[in-house]
C-alpha cells in the first residue's frame, strides 16, 4: 500500500536501485576519489555548467546545514521563512552547526518576501545584532508552493546589493523544476542563487543529496567542511551511482512529473467531496486540506499522513504528498477511503 | 583488482545488497518507525540484551561524536590515544560538536593505558580544567592490534570508579570479536564498556554504523542529539536491512574472520620478502610495515595504499588492510608486486 | 551632561567606588577565594535565602548565556519574547554558546504570555523540533514595562508542570523591584524563578553582574560553565566589593528608585509638550515616545539617544532613560531641549 | 601580606586606581564611543603603530580565544605547545567557543619550536586532518621563559610562508620587553607577530585586556566577534582609562621591571638554601623550584602557592610569582619563611 504520509515513505526507484547494484564492482578508493563520483560530477555540471562544484552529502539536513555553514560566520545571520524546514524540523542543527542565529519571518503559503528581507537591512554593521548575511528559500516550499523565477531573481539581487548571498533548499527542486517547466539551472542558477541544496532522496533514491557551488570561491573550504560536518561517505561510490541515474534520460523529472501529476489529480478529487477544503494552491506535490477531525482517526488507521495544524480542534489541516511511484489507483483508493471515513 | 588501501575500498557483501533490493518494497513510515528497523533492533538485542538501546546513523565519524557527545559536556573532556580516528582522522569534528577538548596520550600500539587516564584525575574539581569525563578507546586500533579483555575491564574499572564513562569506538568491532573468539557482547559490554560505535561499512555494509547503549540512562536524549547531528535518515529501512543482514548467521563474523586471515597470510608472505620489515603485531585485518622508499611508489602504481609514517626517508612505514572480500589470490599478487617493486 | 540613552551612560555610584578603593588593600587570591567575595555572596544569601549558588561574571549578555546554558541543553531551545534582549541585543551570543534555538514570540509590551509558552507544547517529545526547555522573561522588560507578581507565577507553574525551567534576565530586577514594592527575593525566588541574571552594572557598578540559582542542583556545573564561557574574574574581589556595597543599607533600591522616580517626572513633563506622545506604560526607569522626526535629529546634537523604531518615518518611536544619578534638574533641561527642538 | 601564588594575587597598581577614579566623571556613551576609548586607542598606536587595531576585553582567556577567533575557522587548528594557558587552563574554552582542534606539543622550557609547525605541515590539505592555520605563542612562556627575537622571527616566517599566522598570548608581555629591553613594537609586531593578546590585569591594572591587530584586514570582522563573545563592556571607559594610565609615562615598563628584578632577587636568595633547587631560566617574573614536599605544606601556611609539577612525591616543582608591587622586604620575609619550613 503506498502512503499519502510523505514522499520520503517511498522506496527506491527501480532504475536508482540498479545502478546501485552495478555499482558493486570490485574495490574502490574511498571518500570520492572514485570513477563513478567523477561521472556523477560531470553529469552534474552538464546541468549546471562546467565551474558548478558539487560535493555529496548523505542527508538534506545536512545538505543545508553545510551549504549555509559555507556562506556564514557564526556572528552573522540566516533570513528565511518560519515555516522553513531548517527553522523547524532540524531540531536546532543549524544554530547547532553554525552557531548562528536564524532570523525568520511569518511567510503566506511559506514564501519569503523581498520586505522581509528589507526589513532586516538596518541591522547591517551594528555590532549588538547578528549581522543578516545569507537568505535562503525552499523551492517547492514545504507548503508544496512555488516561487515564480521573478521573486527567485528579486531575492537574489536584493540579497547581492546588500552583500549577502542566496541559498535555496531545494530538497524538492525537481518537483519545482518539472512544474515550471525549468532545466535545473533555469531553476536555480539562473536566478540567482549561489547555491543549492540539491534533493535526491525524496524523489527516488535511497540516500544522498547534494551540495552545488555556483560560484566556485564559496566551496574553497567546502571539503573540510564535509568532513567536519560528518559527511563524507566513505564508499561514495554508492551515492554518485544514484545520483547519476537521476541525471540520465531526465529520470529526476520523470519521477517529479509524476508525484506532481498525482496531486493535481489528488487535489482534483478530493475537493469534490463534501467537508473536504483545498486550502493551499497545489503547484507541486503536495495536497493540504482541512477535513473533519473525526475523519482524521478514521483515515490514518488505512493510510498513515501528519496533521499540518490542529487548529481548530474540528477541522485541522493536514498534509498529503504523491511520490514518484504514486499511481493513480492509489489516489483513486485514497480518495476511496477519505469518502468513506466522512460518513 | 582488490586494494589493499582500505577497508573501505571493498564494495557491499552480496547477502548484505540482496537485503538492500528485497527491502525496497512499497512504502515505510521514515525515520526509524517501519518494520525492518524493529528487526534490526532486536537483532541487536541479541546480540547485546534486551535492554540494549540501538540507533542507526550514517557514517563512523558520527557514531563515535554523538557517542562522545550523549557521555560528555563542553567543559568535560575525552581521554583517547595521540592515534585514535576521533583524534587524527576526523578534522576536528569532535570538538566542533561537542565543544570540548580531547586529551590525549602518546600510547603504545595505539592502547590507551590505565596509567595515561590515572595521571589525569588531579584534573578534577579543578574549574581552570576541562574536566575528564569519557575514556575512548579503539577496537581493534587504528593501528590493527587488540585491547586484551583485562586491559579493557581496567580501564572500565578505573572510569567508573571516578564518574566517568568509557566509550568504545568499534568501526572495526567484528574483527576484534573475531580475532579474540568472542561474542559481540563479551568484547562489548561484558568488559564494561558504556556506549558502542559499532561498524558496519568498513565489514562489507554499503553505509551506516550503530551507536549501542548498554545503560539506556544514557540513550534518554540520543534521539534528538541524532537529529539535531544530521544523521537521521529518512529512509532508515535501508540501514535497519543491512544490519539485519549482517547479524544473521555471523556474516559479521564470516566477514571479519575472512579480513583477519587474509591480513596473516599477507604478514607471513611479505615477512619472507627482503627488505620487508613487518612493524607491528598484527592481531586483525591489518598489517603495518617498512619497505624501501623507492618500493613504495612503483607498488602504489599497481595498489594504491597509504604511506603511514613517512619518516625516516628511505624506509617509510606503509599500511595494507585486508578486507571481506580478500581472497589468496590477491594476496598472492600483491607479494610478487611487492617482490617486483623491490627488485 | 547627563545623557538619556541609557543607564549604561552612567557612571559608577561614589559608594562603590570607595568600596573598590578600599578593596585596593595588600594581595589577595584570585578566581573567588578571598574574602571580598565571601561577603558579597553571604550579601546575597541574605536578600535570596541561604541555599542561594551565587557567581559573578563580568556583564550581563554572559549572565545570560551562561545562566541559560546551566539550564539547557543543545537540542534544546530557549522560549522568549521577540523583544529580549537575549534575542535581538546580543549579536546570536545564546545560539553561539548554547548551541540552541531560540523560539520567540511576538509580546504586547515585552511580555511572554502563558499562551505563547502553551502553543510550544506540542513540539515536545518530537525529535524533529528543538525541545522547549526553558522559559526566559526580563523584569523590567526591554521596553521598561513589569510583569505583575501573578504573571510571573503562572509562566513559572507553566514551565515546572512541563519538565521547564525560569529564568529572569534581571538586568534591572532593581528598578522592577523598587518600583513593585518588593524585597528581592519576592520578586524572584518567591514566585518560581529558578535562575536570575541580576544586574549591576546599570544600576551604578563599574561592570559586573551575578548569576543566582535558587535551585542549587542546576548549579552544579556552573564554575566550570563560568570559566569556559570566558567569565572567571582572576581579581574577582572588585566585582564582589561593589555587590556588597549594592546590598548594603539597600543602595540598590535607593539608586533604582531614583530611575524609576525620574523617569516618571519625565514621562510626566513630556507628556504635556504638543507633538509629544508617550507609547507605552512608565511603570520603571524607560520612558518610550513618539516625536517628528525633525525634532530627533535636533535634540540628538544636545542629548545623544536611540531611535527605537524608525516607522513610520515622520513620527518614529525613541527611547529615554533615567539612571541612578539623573536629577530633576536633568530632566527639566531634556524638556526644555525638547520643547526648542519642537519648535 | 604579599603573595608569591601568582601575579594576579596582587591589587591595582595606585595610578591605574587614580585613572579610574578620574574617569568617574559624567555621563558617557557605552560600548566604546567615549573619549576615554579613544585616548586609549591612541596611546596604543603610538606604541604599535598608527594602523593597528585595538580591542578591549574583560580577561586574558577572552583575548586569546577571540583573537583565535579571528584567525581560525572551525575546521582549522592552533598550533601550541602543551603547556600553553590556552591548552590547559581555559577549561577547554578555545574548543568551545573556536569548535577548532588545538595541536598542542611538548615544549622545552614551555617555547613551542619551529621544528614542531614544520611537522604539522604534511596535515595542510588533507580534509581528514584539521588544517594547521594559526600558531600561538607565549610571551613570556608560562614557565617564566622568553623566546628570542630571532626565534619568534623564525615561527613568524614559517608560519606566513605556508599561510598561516602568528598569534602572541602576551598575558605578561610588558615583562618580556622589559626583560628584553624591547619596546612594545619590536617585541611583537616587529618580529612578524599577526594578532597580540595584550595582558592588563596581570600588570596591576583591575581587570581588562587588549587585542590588538597588526593586520587590519583580520580585525574586519571583530566587532561582531567580540560582542559574540560577551566581551563587549557597556562602560568601556573604565577598562580604557586604565590602559592609558599604563601606557603613560611607561609605567607598564616600570611595573613589569620591579617584579622581574624581584624574581631575579627571589631567585637568588632562594638557590643559597639548602634543599632548593631552581628549576627553570629565571628570565622573568616566575621562579620555578622543587623543594622538599613537607616544606611546600608548611611554607603554603604562612603563603599560599600552587604546586606545579607534583612529581615525584618527595620533591615537587613548586611556582613563585613576582608582581609590580612586590618588594625586596616581601622576598626577603618569604625566604626566611622556606629556611623555617625547610628546618
Amino acid at each position: 500500500m503506498r502512503s499519502f504520509a510523505s514522499d520520503n515513505n517511498s522506496g527506491v526507484h527501480p532504475l536508482v536501485l540498479t545502478a546501485l547494484c552495478e555499482a558493486n564492482s570490485g574495490h574502490a578508493i574511498g571518500y570520492g576519489d572514485d570513477p563513478w563520483t567523477k561521472e556523477a560530477t560531470q553529469a552534474f555540471r552538464r546541468e549546471f555548467g562546467p565551474d558548478a562544484e558539487v560535493f555529496f552529502v548523505f542527508l538534506g539536513t545536512a545538505a543545508n546545514v553545510l551549504a549555509l555553514n559555507a556562506l556564514t560566520r557564526p556572528h552573522e545571520c540566516v533570513i528565511c521563512a518560519q515555516s522553513a524546514h531548517i527553522n523547524v524540523d532540524e531540531c536546532g542543527a543549524p544554530e547547532r552547526f553554525l552557531g548562528s542565529k536564524l532570523l525568520s519571518f511569518p511567510a503566506i503559503n511559506g514564501k519569503l518576501d523581498v520586505k522581509d528581507v528589507e526589513s532586516a537591512l538596518h541591522l547591517l554593521g551594528n555590532e549588538h545584532h547578528a549581522q543578516p548575511k545569507t537568505v535562503s528559500i525552499t523551492q517547492c516550499t514545504e507548503l508544496g508552493t512555488l516561487y515564480q523565477p521573478r521573486e527567485i531573481r528579486a531575492l537574489a539581487d536584493l540579497a547581492h546589493a546588500n552583500g549577502m548571498r542566496l541559498h535555496m533548499d531545494g530538497a524538492r527542486i525537481g518537483n519545482a523544476a518539472a512544474s515550471l517547466g525549468q532545466s535545473l539551472a533555469q531553476a536555480t542558477r539562473d536566478l540567482g542563487v549561489d547555491v543549492l541544496s540539491f534533493g535526491g532522496t525524496k524523489n527516488g533514491m535511497m540516500y544522498g543529496e547534494a551540495v552545488v557551488f555556483f560560484r566556485s570561491e564559496l566551496a574553497a573550504q567546502f571539503r573540510y567542511i564535509r568532513k567536519q560536518g560528518m559527511q563524507l561517505a566513505s564508499k561514495m561510490r554508492y551515492v554518485s551511482a544514484q545520483f547519476t541515474a537521476m541525471l540520465t534520460n531526465g529520470l529526476w523529472r520523470e519521477s517529479a512529473a509524476q508525484a506532481n501529476s498525482m496531486a493535481q489529480l489528488l487535489a482534483r478529487t478530493v475537493s469534490s467531496i463534501p467537508g473536504v477544503t483545498v486550502t493551499r494552491p497545489v503547484e507541486t506535490n503536495a495536497v493540504f486540506a482541512r477535513i473533519p477531525a473525526r475523519a482524521v482517526h478514521a483515515l490514518q488507521k488505512r493510510f498513515f499522513f501528519y496533521v499540518w495544524d490542529p487548529t481548530p480542534e474540528n477541522t485541522p489541516e493536514v498534509r498529503w504528498m504523491c511520490s514518484f511511484d504514486t499511481t493513480e489507483d492509489d489516489v483513486n483508493a485514497f480518495a476511496q477511503a477519505l469518502r468513506d471515513a466522512l460518513k
